[in-house]
């Protein structure tokens, strides 16, 4: 790159000291940190768009290849999930990437997975033309244990399951039982996991736990051993829909968050 | 939105108490303050996509459209200046947007940069297509004083003078004296702006002063009195390409940044 | 200094990398700053000490020395303002003290001020031997511009009035008009200061604006210059009981801060 | 307190705002955190106070006394660790403490520690008197894991220990080697632990073990189990000189920081 050979030569200029200002935001050392992004006004986004309710299997899928995207480009990124308008890359306790500048982290993050979602709008929309580009907001929480870090995942996958199974029983409502928006509202309010399960099941004889896991669990990125390989402990990027809160998940996929012994 | 509605009842979880890990993130009050965007490994970006050198209309056009997005969104940027592959976005002192929360805004504007960069680059390159996502950083950087963030802007104006004067000798000795970029860098090693505009007129017959303003001075958005309208006052978001270095910009555009007095 | 020379060589540890969790906590530059320190629990150790009421003068003066000794150790606090159990220091905008380290800074200041004050008990209190180490709190706040740190400086010395004038009024009702606490706080409440002032000149024949100054204005201490000295601009540390209010304060003590033109 | 009844209906001035500038400096969540003082230029006030080289008992004991004072003002710490002019207090994870506010935790533990040394001086010292006050500078260190707070304090240690091994080489070739400061270094650059050890022991017949544990381990001051109490589990602080590094200290004192199974 010409420019930086020269630029330490030629462009001190009176005004260069401004540069001085930009402050030192390292992430503290030996933490798991959580980039988190969320769709910005995605109510709007996804009625403008006709999303199906209330799972839009076009728009998950596209939301988990800007994800896989974003994961294929941060090596670090040890594991992610997905759901809605939002996802979680959780960063290594040692990642170096950036040197820990967090706002060099998140804004690359943010911006590659907004870039990219538009980029394959197209692939997963090929009949829906994109009215206005979508934009996400981004953060990143650090956490200093194993279990705090656990505990994130749990709370996004336990929220994942809270929101689907309310909006899965309320859209059943409307499209299958007819009511009106007000009145499934109404309908639902006070009732438990175990009652908006009894009145799937009853009333409209769906099983929820028979619903895609990909709308019951989210979807988890993340780098597993691939035995196809004839490499040993290759490892290949994949998406899967599967429980995250139990330690299963952690015992099966060494190396990614310890499990307690 | 029914999930909102219902979130506060449903959601608690015993994996809630994560959400208290996120920190307050309040730009101080009553500072200017920048959000610079910068694309990442525009070196390659630019050659994939083969743009002119130095400068690619298409290219800063495209630039300038996405950032003019930012400022639509954002009516509390006051004044932006934007050259290469980079984007400077001033919010007034006293802006309330996001609560002042730094990474809201950092992660809300380069999100929406770089998702309506891909999402109009059709329009600024109909007959190129886009190979892959590009993706920004960004930043933001806090100035107390008027004068520091005239200082800082005149950074960026005085940054875009110096590389664009440097690209365009280089390029035309490259292009129109058929040097090799070896021998192009050492011819211009070591010479200032007088010389460099000396060789251009000299050698090439090009008064650099005649060139492009956009190449020269960059580009500016903000919005200007609109003096068309009925409206008194009415403003209208506008982009330019002048100097923003001395008073006379800041004292024909008030309400902008305080000229001294 | 033995030890640090041989530092380098000797202490290296596979301990040592905790030495890198320590963070940058750079005060933003260009911005003025208060160091503020307040008695932790000065209400249990004036009545302790039986400080006189509502303004004990060995008190404060004790608190003024202290203030003082902290002045003189550091040359780039502008100015400072004290009351009751508080001192607040303002740095100038440019100062490089301790590189701008907010923990070193007011560490330092905070530590300095306490053992300055029990070093100097005796001195102001011959008769009354200190029972306990007392200690203070201490905080830092950025103002970004001259009105805002003016405005800090009034907020202090305007609630030193109306505090001193609350607690005048209280223990006058109490001392010399023989009431309960309880009724004179009773008698108090709702009144605004002219009924106070009314109140203590009416009943008590005692003008408020004949108290002294150090209890009604708080102490002041900065450096003046010293006409009596044959060095010109030759300056000294003084402390004075003056409104630093309105402008002529600072008109008359120029290079403090700027007043506006 | 009458002051902070009426505060909130008389003090509202115009002035107010600057209270908002203060800014949330709370300590991340679940971490460890130490607050580490250190006297400012102890070499020269050791060295105007006669302190006995390289110990001064009197001096130690004095620094001691202050930190017992500290742990018995603050339940939340749970260990510290001191040695020449410097005290380490470890904050337990779960620690509330002042909303877990940065600079009131770490102003209050440095005051407290600097006001306690002068009010205690003429205990130590009755025949010293004290020339000026001395003060400390403060800084506080957050570490994630129990691994990260044991390698902290092992670091001190280590550091305590080879300081005061090259400390006690050097002074005895001084004192009792006859040596100059200039030829003591000369003879012990570039020598290791065993050179010194050997050094001491076949020159001066010094046995580096048999010097005091104070100097050798520094001081430890934590809440032990009260075996002498009638009450189970009643806890009392103390003050001891034992290693810290290995397991051993740990799970005998169960409480503190986990022991890794
Ligand atoms: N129909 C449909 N809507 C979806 C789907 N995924 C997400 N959404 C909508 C439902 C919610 O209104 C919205 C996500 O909720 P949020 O709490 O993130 O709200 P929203 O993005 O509107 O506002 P925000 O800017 O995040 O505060 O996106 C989907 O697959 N189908
Ligand atoms: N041909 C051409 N190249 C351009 C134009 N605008 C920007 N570029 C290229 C030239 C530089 O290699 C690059 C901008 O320089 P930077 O310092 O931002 O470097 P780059 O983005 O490669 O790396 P970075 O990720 O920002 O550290 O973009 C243009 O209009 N035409
Ligand atoms: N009698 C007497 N009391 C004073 C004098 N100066 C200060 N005080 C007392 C009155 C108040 O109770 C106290 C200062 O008020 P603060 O709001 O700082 O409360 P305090 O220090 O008790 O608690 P804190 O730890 O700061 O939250 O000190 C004095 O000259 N004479
Ligand atoms: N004679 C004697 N000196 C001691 C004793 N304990 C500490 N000191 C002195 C030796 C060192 O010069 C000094 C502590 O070293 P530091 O690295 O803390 O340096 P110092 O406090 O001078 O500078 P600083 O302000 O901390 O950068 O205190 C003691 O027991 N006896
Ligand atoms: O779900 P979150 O964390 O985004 O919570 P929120 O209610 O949207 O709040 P915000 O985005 O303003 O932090
Ligand atoms: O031009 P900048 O400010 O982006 O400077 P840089 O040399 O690219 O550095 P970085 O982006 O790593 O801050
Ligand atoms: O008067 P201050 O600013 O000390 O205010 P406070 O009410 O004592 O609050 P704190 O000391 O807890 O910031
Ligand atoms: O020993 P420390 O940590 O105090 O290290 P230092 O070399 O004294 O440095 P500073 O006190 O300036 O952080
Ligand atoms: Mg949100
Ligand atoms: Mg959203
Ligand atoms: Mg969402
Ligand atoms: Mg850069
Ligand atoms: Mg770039
Ligand atoms: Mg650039
Ligand atoms: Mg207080
Ligand atoms: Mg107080
Ligand atoms: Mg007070
Ligand atoms: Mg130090
Ligand atoms: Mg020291
Ligand atoms: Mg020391």
């Amino acid at each position: 790159k010409k420019r930086k050979f020269e630029k330490s030569r030629m462009a001190k200029s009176r005004y260069e000291y401004v540069k001085q200002f930009e402050d030192a935001d390292q992430i503290p050392l030996n933490v798991w940190f959580v980039c988190r992004i969320d769709g910005r006004s995605f109510h709007k986004f996804t009625s403008t768009h006709n999303f199906q309710h209330p799972n839009d299997r076009n728009g998950l899928d596209l939301m988990n290849q800007a994800a896989f995207r974003v994961c294929q480009e941060f090596p670090d990124i040890c594991v992610s999930i997905g759901m809605s308008d939002e996802f979680s890359f959780v960063f290594r306790r040692e990642t170096k990437v950036h040197k820990r500048r967090r706002s060099k982290i998140m804004s690359s993050v943010v911006s590659l997975f907004s870039s990219t979602y538009v980029y394959l709008w197209p692939k997963f929309f090929p009949n829906t033309e994109l009215q206005y580009a979508p934009s996400f907001d981004g953060r990143i929480v650090c956490y200093p244990t194993d279990s705090n870090i656990r505990d994130y995942l749990s709370w996004r996958q336990v929220d994942c399951h809270i929101n689907n199974l309310y909006n899965t029983a309320f859209w059943t409502l409307v499209d299958k039982g007819k009511m009106s928006n007000r009145d499934a509202e109404e309908e639902l309010r006070g009732t438990d996991s175990a009652m908006k399960n009894e009145l799937l099941f009853g009333r409209f004889g769906i099983n929820y736990n028979g619903e895609d896991a990909m709308f019951r669990k989210g979807s988890i990125i993340f780098r597993k051993i691939d035995d196809s390989s004839s490499k040993k402990n290759k490892k290949k990027l994949v998406v899967v829909h599967e429980d995250i809160i139990r330690n299963k998940f952690w015992t099966e996929n060494p190396g990614l968050i310890p499990v307690p012994i």
